[in-house]
This record gives structure tokens, sequence and C-alpha cells, in this order.
């Protein structure tokens, strides 16, 4: 008999990247979530998942008729340490929700983990990595697919974290929350990408805190620090879904607009082809998003790379790519807008005349 | 025997306006579920309903969640011309669906129609009221709470609209599309606001193609309208949450970004609780939102009318007033924009150096 | 005998509107000498006539080059109330400039007065009028060919103005500082034109205050004024060069950025050859500029009219039309400037990312 | 006898320098006379030193009143292979201008050559030192004070030029128009430094091409260089007076504004006295301009460095630090500008909504 949550027939993470696949991977719930009513700004933690479950699989079904290939258990600073008690009923939920999505197309489970609050004040190994170890159990229990550490400011803590992972024997991706200047402790990208090697992720990569561009920067690093310490691994990123040419060391969290004023910033979905094709370009092939990103953004990436993928996701039944939709507009003006060079030479004004172009971060 | 779909104990629309109340409309269905990835832009037809009913009851339950105490059902240009055969089926899942989440809460459910495509080729009074009294008799099938007439570019085809529904006897509400200059054919804001009112619409105002601004200043015009004439009429507003200085007569479609490169534009809950405390100011009572507004704008409604109203929404569990959620952050600079001020003056930056603030309409 | 500094053979300046002439005027001596080091902002007096006459007379030169055909006496606020005992040394030195560049060329001298500060604290029409009769004794001592009183916010003063200066029996021009909205007493710019020609002005118009748009926008209703009374005048504009498209009812010294910030505003001279033109086509035929006028963008005019005038001014020497000089250039990408389309459709860029596109008016 | 133009009494440059006093330059002769109608922009030649010596005398006398110590002898490009026949007559009244103007205070000459067009097309070592050569043997015989070999792309051209100027026994100064990515040909700046005072050099630095965050950011890597290598110079920083942080390893010449629109960019007083506080907080002791820079920005360097210097220029007799000149304005908010906090934060709009912060340079 085939585990509870098991997935038996498809092909595993690395078993696609190793073929050379472009797997897509999904955007991100926090924002998400905090838009539409089940998250709280500041906490930022996913009780959703027991309180609105709907809520959480609605978003998961998005996200997979976007063409996501991976649903993450939204079990996000879902620790004993940031959710007391509750911290098990979220995981173990969490899981059977992504489960239950992923099982109606081909996606795959990835258990997520993150960095805790803890390591800032004290660097204490043993605490952290127990806390890994939890959430751990619950996601073999589940019998998920593969596992992402993602969210490290510091390689340290990181590389802890893969530590533990690594133990269940299933494949772990390792991104960190950084920009080309390196960790908050000034580990450069190429090293940190080294070190979670060596650790033991088959994939790593960026996620969060910068835009695309940044991001994409970051990761090129990473690639070139693996490149000379002569190590392999697979790369993946997982940008905001904000413009942040301004974002200092610290990311976004220090511009002035975080978390309430960002909309300004939110990349339109032609800027989010262009991510997911630079991505591809510099060989990245886990390619999905964080904060900002919506199920649009996610269908982006999938239509941008369908000719190499071979298919469309299941939303492009409802997107004309590169807005053919609008040919049968009654306005000719608008149907004049039904191609391509119209939206990637575009360039969307704010309304907002009184607004800067750029923020000057706070710390 | 109460009848189907029936909510005997509410209060009805009129009852809660005549004595004083704030009534919080919901938010824009179509833009919001493109991005979703269930309505296709250029169509913009509601097959959602049937196709994916889950992803249209979960929008509704996200708008109640944010304080609505309307569910529209999702009806929007479902009429026999648009929709052919699957009309009547989809205006009757949606009466389904708006009432099954209404009565969740305290919500009425209000039936929609809008313009035709006809009008514009052949003003054929006659063909056009017969489309509006088809779907009216799938709402009086279905027993909604009153009835809106949204989305008019031609007072004539409202007033043809108010016509129709008045005769179901149930209360009727006329938003226009209209800017401070007028209806398309010239006719000013104040006497297309008479003209509603003779036609026998209770309710008046504007909805879609302009923003929080522009609307409310037409709202006045349509006030000002009725006070010459010396007739009276609740107001209504539902704006775009897109900040839209720069729209010509035509309003958003007419703007290069429309309908995929409007990003940059959207309002943050801060400019639409400035918009609710406007609009009830200038005594508008019935406020909601049109495309652009996502449940987390209807929320700011709600937050800015609590005191008014008395209570806040549910969806205010997960959104502290003010950001005051962010006091717990662990970054002091973070924990310093817990307040009213900073979010108050904040003028956020687009991160978008290559684009302008405004943008010159097509047409 | 011809008078001292007489100018015999020139046509006059009515002559020459009545012949269907564009006249093209100079521009700001105030805020050009501040920058040069002569005038002192906040006092903004004209004491650099006596105190650096090689300065004042060499601007005379430079917009004599750049093809105005008027040398305004730098008389501005020159009177006894402003200046005590040295006004009647600087309006006769002031005099004796223009006139000795005008004869240089074919340009005309108009003796120049403006409001006074005393009106707006009592409206004492004989002490008010006394200040213009000293300085107009001077000019008709040293003859200028017409006079112009400007910059009167309030018309029933520069209704006295013109009523002093028309004694003279030389043509008098009246312009006031105001926009669309009118004059601060809120008289209508329709009204204000009716007034001032009734007193007995042959030309009016607006200078100041406002950017080139906003004054032709009021020198539009100052010109239906007129045709409503059926009166008859010239039309003549001095608009400032910057672009104030966000300043209030008071103009740019509302505006935050008055006086030593106004550099991103400052117009190209592509940007006024569009000003002049379009004065053109309204009927405007005395055109020129105020504050923010260098040299360059009165030769923009001359430049822009050259067709209808015939010929260019001396200056264009030094300038090809429509960037045409750049043709020589080393670098392609820089030839490929010269030409018209790529001026006219130019949008520059600010290079200041932190700052936003429009202020909001302290008053 | 002293020799004709000589300046016996005066300290020479090195003596200031060494001494530890700040010298100021002056600003752009090209841009500001082409604005006054003198210089055909393209060409960018100095034949208005003998087609209108008032023009250029009266440029001169600005900037020695705003507080210039130095004042260049207009003949940028005036060498044979650009003028002809003209070019002497033009490199000696450019001389005399520039010494009867400096002989008026305390300003010492500057003979100044630049890179010339031959140098891309055919490194003739020989032809190109000759042209140096020529213009020398006029500096020399006009006795200027010292030498400026500047706007060189090549540190190869500006080694021979400054090998030539040497030979001369007055002091050479050497800037060069580079950004932090260095030479036309990849020399970093620390190397071009090296090479610059190895060839003889005693004042180095970078002028035009670059805004002045980026030109200060070159001369901290030519002083590293310098520091490295174990040699000494003074430096010197004559930016663009133009906000430029998009222009590329070009400059500004290949942003799409260049050289007609670019007006928004201009710097305003207080950019300027904080680019003079930053220049001499990291060493820079001669501080001038280039293109873009008025006399009121010279000015503006004069005041911001009068603590240290002791005195403040001329021209600021006309000018009240930091605004205070409005304190006596009748409207109060315009009073309440007349304090340093308001420029220093005011961040100018623009008044040009559809334009963007940033350009993407041609090439």
């Amino acid at each position: 008999m085939a585990p509870a949550g098991g997935s038996r027939a498809k092909k595993g993470i690395l078993e696609r990247l190793d073929g050379g696949e472009v797997v897509v991977g999904d955007g991100g719930f926090l924002l998400c979530l905090e838009k539409r009513g089940y998250v709280k700004a500041g906490l930022w933690t996913p009780e959703a998942v027991v309180e609105h479950p709907e809520a959480v699989r609605q978003l998961h079904v998005e996200f997979l008729r976007a063409g996501a290939n991976v649903m993450q258990t939204f079990t996000f600073s879902a620790n004993e340490d940031n959710m007391e008690s509750k911290w098990e009923a979220v995981n173990a939920a969490a899981c059977d929700l992504a489960r239950e999505v992923a099982d109606r197309g081909e996606a795959l489970v990835a258990g997520g983990i993150c960095q805790t609050s803890i390591y800032k004040r004290h660097k204490d190994e043993a605490r952290i990595k127990r806390l890994f170890q939890l959430q751990l159990d619950v996601f073999i229990r589940k019998n998920v697919d593969f596992l992402i550490a993602e969210y490290f400011e510091y390689v340290e803590e990181a590389v802890w974290a893969v530590e533990v992972l690594k133990e269940s024997g299933k494949p772990v991706a390792a991104t960190m929350c950084i920009g080309p200047e390196g960790d908050m402790h000034g580990v450069a990208p190429g090293d940190c990408a080294v070190k979670l090697v060596k650790a033991g992720a088959s994939i790593i990569g960026v996620n969060c805190r910068f835009g695309p561009e940044t991001s994409l920067k970051t990761v090129a690093l990473l690639r070139d620090g693996l490149q000379k310490a002569g190590l392999k691994a697979h790369l993946m990123v997982q940008s905001l879904g904000f413009h942040m040419p301004d974002c200092g060391k610290g990311g976004f969290v220090d511009l002035p607009e975080y978390p309430f004023g960002l909309e300004p910033r939110v990349a339109t979905r032609w800027d989010i082809q262009k991510y997911a094709r630079d991505a591809y370009n510099q060989g990245v092939r886990f390619i999905g998003g964080c904060c900002g990103f919506e199920p649009y953004h996610i269908r982006a990436i999938a239509e941008e790379l369908a000719p190499e993928r071979g298919f469309l996701p299941p939303a492009s039944e409802k997107h004309g790519s590169w807005g053919s939709g609008l040919d049968m507009h009654t306005k000719p003006w608008i149907r004049a807008r039904a191609r391509r060079e119209y939206w990637e030479n575009l360039l969307p004004a704010t309304g907002r005349p009184f607004c800067p172009s750029l923020s000057k971060p706070d710390a």
C-alpha cells in the first residue's frame, strides 16, 4: 500500500532537475493571504492552515492552476518557538493541504522550514536544530516529496538546517534571503553556496527580500562560487514580486513602504516573464516567487517558459499570451494592445505624481 | 415557509440606508479573479461561477470577512447576448453562491446587471429591455434582496435598466461608469441623477472607470443635481482601486496600462481609508469598490468607518489598525511604523525609475 | 532734432501689431541676474542697473541677439516706495541701457511699472497713482517707445496703472500675473480684460507666476472676455520659463521650490517652441517670457516663428534648428539626434529618483 | 619689468594648495555661453572670444564675483586641428580676457588644453604633442599662471599633454573625463592617477562627463591609487552641474537628453553646497565645475567653504546664506523658507508628470 500522502508515480525533484526540466515554484502565501484577510502582518505566522483551511487550499489550487510544480507546505515560522503548542497541528494540516492539491496535478510537496528568531540572540545550535528536527518529523510522517530550508540571513544557521534535513534522506533545497553583498555576517554569496552544498543541499538559491533583478544577480554569484570550488548543485530563485532597486543590504524590510505601502512596486506579468527568461538564461531551473507573487505571476513564469517545457499551465485557458485576448475588444485602440511589443515596451505610470521613484532605506 | 434563499431576519438595503447605516459594498470580481486565473481579460465574462464555483465562493467569503454587507451576484455581462445559452445557468449559480455566503453573515444579495454591447450599435429599447428582463427573472426566482444596475456609459440605457428592474418591486440601485464630464452623450452628472431617480432608482452613484478622487467628485455632482431638482436618493460609490488622475473622459480603459500594466497604480489600504472617509463626509452611505479592489481594500473601508458603525469586520482579527501590528517587530525602525501618522503621510515609491508618474490616454 | 534716445525710423509697437507682425518680448531679468550674482532674491529690486550696468547691458544684448523686439527697462519694483531715494537714478539708467541696446537693432524700448506693495495694505488710489506717475515722468523724459504695466494681482490696481500711463499718449500694454481663476479678489480673467481695455490698454495679457500652458489658458479667457464684450485689443503673453502644472491659484511663489529649488522645472528650448506655436495659434502676437526665460528660450520663440516672421534672430548663427548642429558629431548615436522628431518627443529625465513629479503648494 | 599679463603679487597655485588653501575653480563656458547665444552645440569651439569678447569677459567677471580663484582661458578645443587658422588669435585673445578679469581680483589664469579628435583615429604622438605645444607657446607668451590639461578620455593622451606642458616649468594640473570604471581603454582610475603624476602633474582630478557624486567617487579612486603607489598630488574636481546617476561609462553624452534636454537635471545651489562639502571632506582642495555650472553654482562652493576660507565671495552681497534673504518676504510661508533645514531637505519636483526619473544611455 502506498504511504499516506504518497506520490508514487511522480518523478522526484532531482529526477526532474537532473533531466533538465524547468521546475516552476509557487508564490508567496504570507503577503497574498494577508491581503485576503487570513494572515497578520508583523506576526507573519501560518495559523490560517487550521483556522481557514479552505482559504489556504484555494491559494494552493490557484498556484497549481498557474503552473506551479511545487506546493510548499505553508509552514513558514511554524516552529515551536513561534507558535507554541499549535505548531504541530499547523505543520500536519499544512502537509495535508499541500498534498491534497499537489495530487490534483503533477506537483510535488515540499516541506519548508526557515530561520529561527533565536539565532540572532543566541547561536544555540542544539536548540535550533531541535526546532528544525521537530518540523522535519512531521514532514517525514506526512511523507513530503522533498525539503526546502528557506529565508536564512546567516549561512551558519542555514547549514544547520541543511544538516538536519539531510538526515531524512530526502532531497534538500536551501535558499538564503541575501543580496549580492552576502549574508548578515558578511559571508560572500559564493562562500555561502559552497557551505550549503558541502552540508548536503542539492539545490541552492535565494528567496525573498530582494526584487527579481537583484535576486538573479545574487544567484549568479552563488553559481560562480560553486564553479570556482568545483562543486555542483541545481540553482533556484524565488524573488520578491516587487521592484526593489533601492533597497539596501537588508532588503525590502528596510524600505519605508514595508509592509503596507508596497503596491506601486508590484511587478507586472511582463516583468515576471522577463525574470523567468533571465533566470533560465543564467542556468536556473527551479524558478518561483516569494512575497508579492500572486497566481498570475506564477502563470507568467509558466507562459514564458512554455516553449522550453512544451506546455502551458491550466490557467492559461484564461490568458492570451502577450495580451492576445484583447484582439476582440470593441475599442480599436485597445485591440492594438494585443501584441508582445506593446506590453514588452510599456513603461507603466503610477498615477501618483507626488510620489518619488525610489526610497531611502531606513537602515 | 421562507422563500428559497430568503433572508427574512435581515434588514433590507433601504431600511439600513434610511436608518443612517453605512453599507459596505464588495470589491471587483473580474480583475481579482483574472489575477487568480479564472477570468479572461478582454472577454470579461463570469463563466467562473459554473466552471470554478469554489474560487468565486472563496472571493465572496473574503469580501464578507472584510466587512462587505452586500454580495453582488457575479453576473457582470452575463446576459444572453454575451454568453449565449450559458447565460441562465451562470445567473442562477451566481445567485446561489452569493446567497450561500451572504447567509454566513449579515450581508444582502444584490442581483447585478450592466450595460449591453448592443446599445452602441443600435438603441433597440425593446431588445435591450428584454435582456435585462431575462436576468431579472432569475434574480426574482432566486429571491435576491435588491438590484443593482451598474456600469452604464449612457444614462438612457441606465434608465431603461431601472425601468425594468423597478417593475420587480425590489429596491433598485443604479450606478454609472461616468466621470465629472458626464455620460458619453454629454449628459451632465446632475441630469443623469435626476433621470435615474425619476425612473425609480432609490440609490444612485458611480462605479468603475475612475479612481477614488474622481469618482467622489462625480458623486458630488450627482448629489447637487438631485438637490437642485428637489429630489432625494441614497448615494453610492464603487470606484476603481487604482490611482487614475490622468485618465481622460473615457476612464481607465483608455490609459495605455489597461488592463495588464496597472500594478503601479494600485491603491494602498491607507488610500482607501481616505476614500471611505471622504465618501462618508460628503454624504455617501453605500461605499464599496470595483476593479482593483481586493479584500484588504474593503477591510480598509470597514476599518475607517468602524467608529461610525460600531464594529470591526471579521478580517480585522488579522489587521492592526493603522499598522499597529508592527509594534512587535524585532527591528526597531519597523516598530516605529506602527502608527497612523507614518502610514498617512507615506509617499510610496515605485521602484521604477524609468517610468513616468502619469500617462497620456490613448483616446 | 530727434529727442534723446529717440527711435524715429522704427515702427511703433501698435504699427507692428496692427500690421499683423509677431513681436518677440524679452525674458526675465530678475531670476537671470540673480543666478549671475547681481540681484538679491527676496528683495527682487533692480539696483544692478546702477551698480553693475555692464551686467544688465550684456543681458539686454543677449535678448536682442536672441530675437527680442522689445527691451523692457529693468525697472521692476523700482518705485520710490521700494527703493527710496535711489529710485530715480535707477529708472533713468535703466532707460538709457535699454535704449542703447535697442538701437543696435530694431527693438523698441518699453518702460515698465508693476504692482505696489502698498495696495494690499491700503487701497490708497492717490498715493499709488503718484508712484506710477513718478516712474512715468522718467520714462517720458527718456522717451521710451511704449509702456508696460505688468505683474498685477488685482485688476483694480492694474486699471489705476493704465489710467496713469494712458495720460502720456504712448501705447500702453497691461499684463496681470493671474491664472484661469482670475485676480486675487476673484475677478474673472474675462472681466479683467474688459476693465483693462476700457481703461485704455491697447495690448493686454498675462506675465509671470504661471507656466506656459496655464498662461495661455488664461490669455484665452481674456480674449473670450473681450469678444463677449465686443472689445478689441492685442494679446500678449510672458509666461514663466518653468513647468508649473501643480501651482495653485497663487502661482509659483506658493510652491515649496520657490525660489531656490526650481531647476528641475526649467523649460527646454523645445518646450518653448511649443509655447510660441500655441500662443501664435490662439492669436497672441506679443510673445515673450518672464522669470526663468533665459536668452536661449527667447531664441526658441524667434526660431519657431521664423517662418511667419521671415527671418531668424542673430543668435541662430549659433544654433541649428531642431538640433541640426549635431549632425557633425563624432558619435553616431548623437548624430542621430539631429532632427525634430527626436527633440519634439523626448521626455527628459530628471536624474533625481528621490524627487516627485509634482509638489503641493504651501498656500 | 614684469612680463605682460603678469601677476607678481599673487600667490601661485601650488603655494596656495601647499598652504592648505581651498582653490575655487570656475564653471562651464561652453554650455553657459551656448544658452546665452555665443557657442554652437555640436561644434563646441570658443570662437566667441574673438567674435563677442564682451560676452566672454562678462562670464569671467561673473565667475570671479562668484568666488572663483582661477580664470581658465576659454580655449577648449582651440587647437589648429579644430579651428584652423583662427586658433592662434583665439588662444591669444582668450588669455588676454582671462588675465584682464583675473587681475580685478586675486584669481590666477590657467591656460587650458584638452584631448584632440585625432587620437581616436590615429595615436600619432608627435602630431598630437605638436598641437599641444602650439597652444602652450601662446600661453607662455601670455604668461599664464599655470596650466590645465583637461577632458581626456584616454590616459595615454593625457600623459602626452602633461609631458608637453611640464616642459614649460609652470605647474600642471591634469583632469580626465572618466568615471569610476576608468579610461576608455579600461585603465583604472588609480592607475591613471599614477601615470599622470609620474608624467609631472602636480594636481590631478576629473572634470566634466559625470555628475557631482560620481565625480567624487572617481576622485576617491584616484587618491587611493596614489596612496598605494606612495605618490602625492593635489586633488581637483570639476564635475558637471547636472544630476547624472543614470549615465553609463561614457557619461552624459550618451544620455538621450544630451545636449538640449538636460534642464530637469540642473543642480540646485544646495546640491552644489553638498558637493563642495563632500569634496572638501575627502581631501579635494581645488573645487570647481564644468558644463552646467553657472555663476551661482560657483558661489555655492564659495559659500559652503566660507568657514574654512574665512571670507565670502563678492556675489554673496546678493545672496543670503541658506535662503536667509527670504526672511523679509511679505508672505509668511515664504519667510518660513529662510533657513538651512528647509533647503537642505527639499526634494524639488519637476512639474513634468510624463517624464521618468532616469534615462537609459544610448551607448
